[in-house]
């Protein structure tokens, strides 16, 4: 299925406590991610999921995809792509 | 030393060809990095330095970190996250 942008933000709820509700990192450790990269986003998840990352915050973010499905995946990348870079 | 955006961006020229000029990635799958958060850009470089990242395009990221120094890491982190979100 195609990526799905709505879903990806019902599913960013838990993604907001750190990365910011607009994509804009709370915590300076943090990467900010509106309009990051699509395809970087899915290759970012995709290397939390399979424990490619670690060391620093990697294992909360192992934690973290590690719950996604591919779909889950595509859709968040698709949202935070969507979202205007800076959090204008 | 504090770090130095503009040793950053003198160094900068050899990520250029992937991060862009202006920090906008010129390849989907690669991240923007302009106006990303200054401490999460250290800590990611780090962690290709260290090979903490692997998958995807890590590999080509850990020849690229092993060759710099912290102060390298620190300088380029000052410069990309200076750079305006978006690439304006």
């Amino acid at each position: 299925a195609a990526a799905d942008a709505e879903a990806g933000e019902a599913k960013s709820a838990v993604c907001a406590a750190c990365h910011g509700e607009n994509g804009i990192a709370q915590i300076q450790g943090y990467p900010n991610l509106a309009g990051q990269n699509e395809q970087y986003l899915v290759s970012a998840l995709k290397a939390y999921k399979n424990k490619q990352r670690s060391g620093g915050q990697a294992l909360t973010m192992q934690g973290q995809a590690t719950a996604l499905s591919a779909d889950d995946i595509a859709n968040l990348a698709a949202f935070y792509a969507s979202l205007p870079a800076g959090g204008e």
